[in-house]
């Protein structure tokens, strides 16, 4: 451009200051500089954000100093521990790539995501070594193993270097890292084929951080720095919804629960005053739902959760809300870093009365800043913003991913057109809020209409007993498809009882009447995915 | 990179929506599908953000019609207007440059910077055509007049074009601009010669309202979407703080004050439920000792502001405070876009008293996210943060200027090292909290040591019966340099009482004893620079 014709740089040092790069250590610095003494904790371990930036350098010159350079993918097989935070940053901020190994997926499916990554070391938690172990021969592209234990030293066959001793050497001198370089990488499971690979530059770790971090601080959630974090999203997931660099962006205190069981989390969040929480509705189901969980209650009042993975049903918000719990909606996927909008209170909303307010904080939300978002027809023409015309989803943002790693041919259907398309069904209503009423794939088309599975399964989780639901559609020779309802119980109820509530709100107007599943399936437990959420494809096959 | 080996973009478009640019663009698009209904507001004129958003893209069509092209430079001279707004956003978002011009130079100073900033198309209010119709054979390098006024049509004896007349067409299609395209530029006084441009990218713009917005949000300013902003520095001046486009990301009503008159002020606050302004200490000063305020006591109550230009000093936070108004400091220069800090509580103050907490967010306060901030030794060592040890501050950020237009022995001094070198002198105090002390150019270094003027002059303010001060320095045999204060009264004080009370701060260890100013001068008022900071250069002519 003509523009910059009196700028001449005179050297790469001055380009780099001129042109600040976006990168995971100017994000950390910046944090220090401001917040030197947030802790970030995990089990008995506490240290300060300085500490932790300290540990983070020496861990660093440590995978140096054992041959990792930058470009190298490294490897993480872990539960979310002090481990895992301190590679968050170290790994991209040598100029690697931080791959977060999904420990739910069956062995062979890791072993495939591992090699396709280019993985070239690897860090193992102790309890999963006996895996890797068993397909040794399998990893040799592997050039280095690093191990550990919570207690110190991991045993283990593998020739392997131990995590503590890569902590005992000097502070590394990190690189000033273009903005555009990769730093973390993962695989997100289709409903055919192999998990597909998708990867995230500084950049768009940075700009993600601070646009979610600036959606946050709004009404309802209005997170400050004297909130406590802890999220209940694994790290190997779509990096804890990119969680971590937010909390450090914002100055928040940092809880690592470690392997999700409920007591425990439940005692961390007495313990270290939690007040902030992130999750897919099926562990806040857990939460809520667990025998002990009154002994909590006075812990759990007033925080404040974010729900995403799936929509959040209304009788699951509501019930938190009994106890004094705020749960805000949220939407995104692996392919989007994964934040696009968050159900928090926009200018729309000054005037609403309450349960306007409420239905939009527990709907998908508004987009987050700098993310554009479509609600469109196949012709790519907007839908009416009435809350009812269903459309598809598309997007763009400043921090989607460029591909689908190795995979040209389903990067060019993604992103067709120019937008990313999310491939899922939503309205948007008068306020901008947008409502995910399905997955393509989850649709069910009835009669030659759609009917939103996730709106009935809000719907049917309002009816007093019932705890998760799921809809599915099944072939039907009439209608094309019909929906059958899953049910896990939460008390007494039966289908004469759903069916009566489900038949109140169709006289309301909120649902069709057409909607009503055709059968009732009660279940002792929902079918999960790697990541917590109700596995459709397994109920399908039940009922087939 | 080798990271990106596997990627192969198919098309401009495709590439542009994979590595989304960050510009003015998708900041005001992205604000308008958030918060579409949230207002503008000049005098009888009020536009939603979504009318707003229309009447840019009418405004671009017209500008182009009248042969406004990418990489022009476009020049303003007006107060803080409607039109004004609109331009913000439709010049750059055409991809043409924004020229601020300070309306307040002399004329001589205007013509200099308008031919330095290779101005092409001018824009002017029908108050300065006067002015420039005097001038008129200077500025044949212009070549398109645009004049407009209040009332409508503008008369003037130039071949100009009417601004409403541009609006009537259609819509522009702006294009997708890379995001290092250059958006504003304007000029700033240095202690000698001619002013200095400085210009900023759509990136710089972009990242800055968001770390703004994002510090914004922390108490005690907690600034949200409901909050209606009534900025009071002017639109010429580092682009009135960036706070234009700070509000749009925010979502907050953004209330144009025109030209800045007390009572019109107090009136709009009143009218509109201006809830958070921000200004240079003078304009605070202003208000708070106008006659009529105390009518206006009830609108004022709950007001946050942010103060900046010049340290905040204690006295008149304290008189704020007294009126149930927060004032929080801050700090930047024309240099750096210019926020860099805000006295915002970080993690640090949790638990402080609220001494602590009032000392800490009336100084410079800590740096916004992406703000690396170090207080520097001349050896580039960082000095102890121990609130004592004066430095230099020097910066590195994402929204510097790169440098100064057409001058690149000056952008070399400015830059050396790597480091922004802002030629303040300040401390850091162990929570992180920056005070600046001095401009190394106003500084008074007496008996070998310095005496930090703004520290002495917030310790002045305190007395009662002050209102404004300044501190300069006037040449000593015996030590080098003494201190001369000036007052300016706003009640019953004199020499001997500020002399008291002075002498009662140093018992208390405030301040050194050593500092205390030789003479005191009652002036009626102070003489001001044209962004409306007091003008020490005039000062020390008029004890020379």
């Amino acid at each position: 451009m003509l523009i910059i014709k009196h700028f001449k740089p005179s050297s790469l040092k001055r380009r780099m200051a001129y042109d600040y790069q976006l990168n995971i250590k100017s994000l950390l610095d910046s944090a220090v500089s401001r917040n030197p003494n947030t802790e970030v904790v995990y089990k008995d371990e506490r240290y300060t954000l300085s500490q932790f930036r300290e540990r983070v350098a020496r861990l660093a010159q440590g995978l140096h100093d054992v041959g990792v350079r930058q470009g190298d993918v490294v490897a993480v097989i872990d539960w979310d521990t002090m481990r895992y935070m301190e590679l968050y940053f170290a790994v991209p901020m040598m100029g690697a790539t931080l791959h977060t190994v999904n420990v739910r997926y069956p062995p062979e499916v890791v072993l495939y995501t591992m090699k396709h990554a280019d993985d070239s070391y690897v860090i193992v938690r102790d309890e999963f070594l006996p895996l890797i172990e068993k397909f040794k021969d399998a990893f040799s592209f592997v050039k280095g193993w690093i191990v550990y234990s919570d207690d110190g030293k991991a045993r283990t066959s593998l020739e392997a270097h131990q995590y503590s001793d890569l902590l005992s050497g000097p502070k590394y001198d990190f690189p000033e890292l273009p903005e555009e370089t990769r730093a973390t990488m993962f695989y997100t499971s289709g409903t055919t084929g192999m998990p597909k690979g998708v990867w995230f530059t500084h950049r768009q770790l940075v700009l993600h951080a601070q646009s979610v971090a600036l959606a946050g601080r709004s009404d309802p959630l209005a997170l400050t720095q004297r909130d406590v974090y802890m999220i209940l999203v694994p790290m190997f997931h779509v990096h804890a919804w990119g969680m971590p660099y937010v909390a450090v962006t914002v100055g928040s205190k940092y809880v690592l629960p470690g392997k999700y069981e409920v007591p425990r989390i439940l005692e961390l969040i007495k313990r270290e005053g939690v007040t902030y929480s992130a999750m897919v509705p099926t562990i806040l189901y857990m939460i809520l739902n667990h025998p002990g969980v009154k002994e909590y209650a006075q812990y759990l009042k007033g925080m404040r959760i974010t729900i995403g993975g799936m929509a959040l049903p209304r009788g699951l918000a509501a019930k938190a809300k009994e106890m004094g719990i705020t749960t805000v909606g949220g939407y995104g996927l692996s392919e989007t870093c994964p934040v696009l909008t968050i159900g928090v209170y926009n200018a729309e909303l000054k005037d609403a009365d309450e349960e306007t307010k409420f239905r939009c904080s527990i709907s998908a939300g508004t987009p987050v800043p700098l993310v554009e978002l479509r609600v469109v027809d196949e012709n790519m023409n907007d839908v009416p913003h009435d809350g009812k015309t269903v459309g598809e989803v598309v997007v763009r943002a400043p921090w989607l991913t460029k591909e689908y790693y190795k995979d040209p041919e389903r990067t060019e259907r993604l992103w067709r057109g120019g937008w990313l398309h999310t491939g899922d069904l939503a309205t948007m209503d008068q306020y901008g809020y947008v409502t995910i009423v399905d997955r393509e794939s989850d649709s069910i088309k009835s009669g030659g209409e759609f009917i939103p599975t996730l709106l009935l399964e809000s719907a049917i989780s309002e009816c007093p007993g019932v705890g998760e639901v799921a809809v599915v559609g099944v072939p039907d020779q009439k209608w094309g498809q019909r929906p059958v309802a899953f049910v896990v119980k939460s008390g007494e109820v039966n289908e004469r009882v759903i069916r009566d509530h489900l038949a109140r709100l169709v006289e309301q107007g909120r649902i069709q009447k057409w909607w009503m599943p055709d059968r009732f399936v009660f279940v002792d437990s929902m079918p999960k995915t790697s990541t917590h959420k109700v596995d459709k494809k397994e109920l399908r096959k039940m009922i087939q």
